[in-house]
């Protein structure tokens, strides 16, 4: 088995890490910022001494392809080199650092490719900068329409289009990836999962559905001391009733869902003053339909008053479960167990652009152990070593598709 | 029985709304603020041309006072003209208002006073722009140093002694407010149990004892998607249950407790991030001083830890519940009894100059009834007619209060 220069690694991940390095040891690269084109500049440089053809589409998602012997769609790799402000070293950059080790990692093994392979850097897939996030890969697959991604505008008031045709990276609409054999994306897990059951890859099977709901609690605002509780409609009482009645109710319908009330907003937030109005979210995820269905039975389902206070809930989005391809993830599986590597077969919990580019493309995913699960934030830390590892599953899996898709029928 | 002029009084309450009117029919009226000082310069205009000497302290604190045929200590009434932003036209000001309105009576059925009788407007009641509240009662009681309050701050960044000396009203030590008689402060009750009872005036017995303590619950953020329920650490989920099961236990203590969440914070209070820390204050209310040891006994009995969260709970202040004068508050409630007004012996929810007053004055309150409990907003709303009942009330409570007190022995 072909193994990925760990030190050769290491220093692209460290070469990366400066653009748009933090002081503690994090990066912000905000999507078209003047650090996410010096990283793009690197990107194509080390691409080309690779001696790959660069593409560059109208959302300036950059394709690096190395030709095969037969002319035929590319396997493609890769990720996103934007970043969340004050986020890590690895989320999104590691996909395309590893593909870059793996084009490496082949070349000095002087392996020949039967199949096109090609290298892809997704514009803007935090959303941190510009909204909505997997901007690009949604564009590409129709789920969003570029006119409407043009408009889309950072705190400073620059639109994603302004954004655009300064960086100097917008292509032609002609060069978007339309069609491939296969899309692996590698990236960190983002998780606690792989650390605690002690696995070095995540065989990623497909993309969890979500919900997220908004319930808004109105009641009637009044003087704290002044106010006999038997005449007030406080709805602060009866949103903690509500997260503490879904919490439990939730908690007992499969082990695996999730659910976050990760915002919540008081008004007029002063301690002195009965809140008129308590506004929180639920974001919750599981991968079985039927289940995420029961949640929203429960969400919609919350009785329309309470103590004298209205409730409403508002869906503010949803997606399906996104199912990856079984196919490469089997391959995946194979390659981590030729490598001796201990896998988990699991779904992923965040989104990413390989769950918009499954929809045209055989996709799956190659998840890398995240140090206690951080993510978003410059904490973000992931072993050489897991990087290594999952640069290796990467070349393995490229081989093995590169293998059977070459035999078969479609591939002239 | 002596009756005010309710015409008369209506006018007055219609021209004091005037300075700082909002757009809703509310007053912003900020302590020493232009608007203030034009009310100020008013009352004083008011005052003089109802005969009576004009006297300002160095916290600006305004005496008016008609000789009475006896020297000795003044019988006080009043309250304060500052209200807070986007007030209401009640809060405060009726206290002083009535008070005119009762000089005027007294005047005009010619009423000749054995014991002298002042009007107080003190200064920078609300603390609504300069922190803390009942500023100058609590300096004239020792509650407060000056030299702390001239350097309160307003949000502008100007002090209080910047706003003290360019106000004009910034007078003499010496005229401080020290010996009194009684002190009489006619307010609206700001709450709802009035108007619930039908009643036409609250004799208040006192100011309930108050807790109000900060709750900070400590988690870890962790991605709302990636990280299964078991292995988070969510303050949220913690937060939520402290509250419902502080809601419950608190009932069940007396009828009367109240207690208000009215403030809370999460952060990092994104709808896909676990949070990490939410900050919840309640404030609590009871005249009984057992009853206020019992809820803090609950609050610092929290648990430290729960779910992996840390809990900590602190004490941002409390008072004692103060007791005003018994002996003043029969005379109130005979007052009320002569005049055919129904009345609630009550204790006051919310703070008030009287309660600094009353530890070195005797002490009480007259409430009128506020429509749906509102204040401290533009819809805070008393009906002119229970104004004028107040009115009458505190005429007949000064009246009674002058016999008694002219044929008691400390008054020469």
């Amino acid at each position: 088995m072909l193994k990925s220069n760990r030190s050769r690694l290491q220093e692209l991940i460290e070469r990366f890490s400066q653009f748009g390095a933090t002081a503690n040891g994090g990066v912000t690269r905000l999507s078209l910022s003047d650090e996410d084109v010096l990283a793009r500049d690197y990107f194509c440089e080390v691409c080309k001494e690779l001696g790959m053809t660069i593409q560059v589409d109208d959302m300036a998602n950059i394709y690096a392809t190395l030709p095969g012997k037969k002319e035929c769609p590319p396997i493609v790799i890769g990720s996103h080199l934007d970043s969340v402000e004050k986020g890590g070293r690895f989320d999104g950059v590691l996909g395309i650092l590893t593909a870059i080790e793996a084009i490496r990692t082949l070349q000095e093994n002087e392996i020949e490719l039967e199949i096109p392979l090609m290298l892809v850097n997704f514009t803007n897939e935090e959303g941190a900068r510009f909204d909505p996030a997997m901007m690009s890969s949604g564009v590409l697959a129709s789920k969003f329409t570029k006119e409407k991604m043009l408009q889309s505008t950072d705190k400073n008031g620059i639109t994603f289009q302004e954004a655009l045709q300064a960086s100097g990276y917008e292509g032609q609409q002609a060069n978007r990836l339309m069609e491939a054999l296969a899309y692996i994306e590698l990236h960190i897990e983002q998780g606690p999962v792989l650390e605690a059951t002690q696995r070095d890859i995540g065989v990623v099977e497909g993309v969890l559905g979500m919900v997220c709901y908004e319930i808004t609690v109105t009641g009637e605002s009044n003087h704290a001391g002044t106010t006999p509780m038997k005449m007030r409609k406080d709805p602060m009482i009866v949103a903690s009733r509500i997260i503490s009645s879904l919490h439990e109710q939730l908690g007992e319908i499969d082990d695996e869902l999730v659910f976050t009330f990760g915002r919540m907003n008081v008004a007029p937030n002063i301690h002195t003053v009965i809140p008129n109005k308590v506004v929180f979210t639920i974001d919750s995820r599981h991968q079985n339909p039927t289940i995420m269905r029961e949640v929203e039975k429960l969400l919609t389902g919350l009785p329309s008053e309470e103590n004298g206070c209205h409730i409403r809930p508002v869906k503010l989005w949803g997606r399906d479960t996104v199912v990856f391809d079984a196919a490469i993830c089997d391959e995946v599986e194979k390659s981590c167990q030729n490598l001796g590597y201990t896998s988990n077969r699991m779904y992923s919990g965040a989104g990413h652009d390989a769950q918009f580019i499954a929809g045209f493309i055989p996709s799956a995913m190659i998840f890398v152990p995240s140090i206690n699960g951080k993510s978003h934030c410059e904490e973000e830390e992931t072993t050489y070593e897991d990087c290594a590892k999952g640069s290796d599953v990467l070349v393995a899996s490229v081989l093995s598709l590169q293998k059977k898709l070459s035999l078969a029928e479609n591939v002239h």
